[in-house]
């Protein structure tokens, strides 16, 4: 059945999944990359940026795992750039240069419309300016059966988490403090929304757990 | 030289230290107790009640190495016993028995004042009455060069922490969410105090994440 995942999403032990202070410079806000770090080494990472080498194992594994069954992504408009306000042209085509790793339709949510953007290797960004309801919506759609991943960021899930859309989440967590940033835990119980984790597997650079609604 | 530390520290995904409503039946609050099952299912905690059997490895391994090199503990009161306001009486002796898992000098956080209490193997509870750095200066003169363990609760760690006394700390971040209760991060940065992350191990039931301040 079709799931709406969240999936090698990193978080500090703090609860952190991005720093403080978003922009070109740090996509993922101050010290935020070292969130990533797990799977920046992995085999899959390297082969995504078109290189060889890197580590297989948990960690590869569950970089893997965050991939299959994909049938669209949804994620925030910070997480597609560092653009604010209205959208100045097209010229902005995302972080990942001209063949995203998405390869499927991906909605990105924000208050301002733009035409969908179609870019090589099956990605096409779709802007949605109605809200994270409808952005699902679409998103199951454009799904076919297959899972919808919630990509983030913090915001974006969060929303999503409290709105109870989520089936399962899988969170790496980094062995770092971030301190400050954006939070994914503050306020939210997620025991109280029904989450409960079922399995954890580690490396030196990550514990990942995997979370799902409790079927109780 | 001798250290303040932090040692085996249960907490959940989310950060919490202890669940909320700690009484006599919760002693670490609802669901607190699922925080320390990696730590009931060792060789180390079976010997410790008197029993035989239990784990061996990576959460034994961690429990022991909490236990090395101690010269005294410093507890909150909440970690000695559910009585509140000022001692009735004696009788009250600490949720352990007779013969307390401590072996050394206790310094125990209270507002109200209480004669020393000396029990079998070791163990004597000190009632500190003027403030934790009272109680730091005397439990590290009892120490008598081996190393302080604050044992907690979440605020007692948070006071010591801010007050910038604990050298390490390791904390056991136990596959489950609880939403609410002590929260041993909200409001503090670790990482602005100086602490960092060296060395993480995992089991099924825990991540073992050993943290000191970075002596850059």
């Amino acid at each position: 059945m079709s799931k709406v995942r969240v999936a090698a999403f990193s978080i500090s032990i703090d609860g952190f999944g991005a720093g403080p202070v978003q922009d070109l410079n740090n996509p993922m806000g101050v010290r935020g990359a070292e969130l990533h770090t797990w799977f920046r080494g992995t085999e899959l990472f390297k082969k995504m940026q078109g290189g060889t080498g890197g580590t297989q194992g948990t960690d590869n594994d569950a970089a893997a795992q965050s991939f299959e069954n994909l049938g669209a992504w949804i994620l925030g408009r910070n997480m597609f750039g560092p653009v604010r306000g209205p959208w100045q042209g097209d010229s902005w085509k995302g972080w990942w240069g001209p063949s995203p790793p998405y390869h499927t339709p991906v909605f990105v949510l924000t208050h301002y419309p733009r035409p969908p953007l179609e870019m090589e290797g099956g990605t096409t960004f779709h802007f949605i300016n109605d809200g994270i309801e409808s952005a699902l919506s679409k998103a199951r759609q454009a799904a076919n059966g297959k899972d919808v991943r919630i990509g983030g960021g913090v915001s974006v899930i969060r929303q999503y988490l409290m709105a109870g859309h989520i089936d399962e989440m899988h969170l790496a967590v980094s062995p770092v403090f971030l301190g400050e940033g954006e939070n994914l835990f503050t306020g939210i119980n997620l025991a109280k929304l029904g989450f409960a984790p079922y399995k954890t597997v580690c490396s030196e650079k990550a514990t990942h757990i995997f979370i799902r609604k409790d079927s109780k």
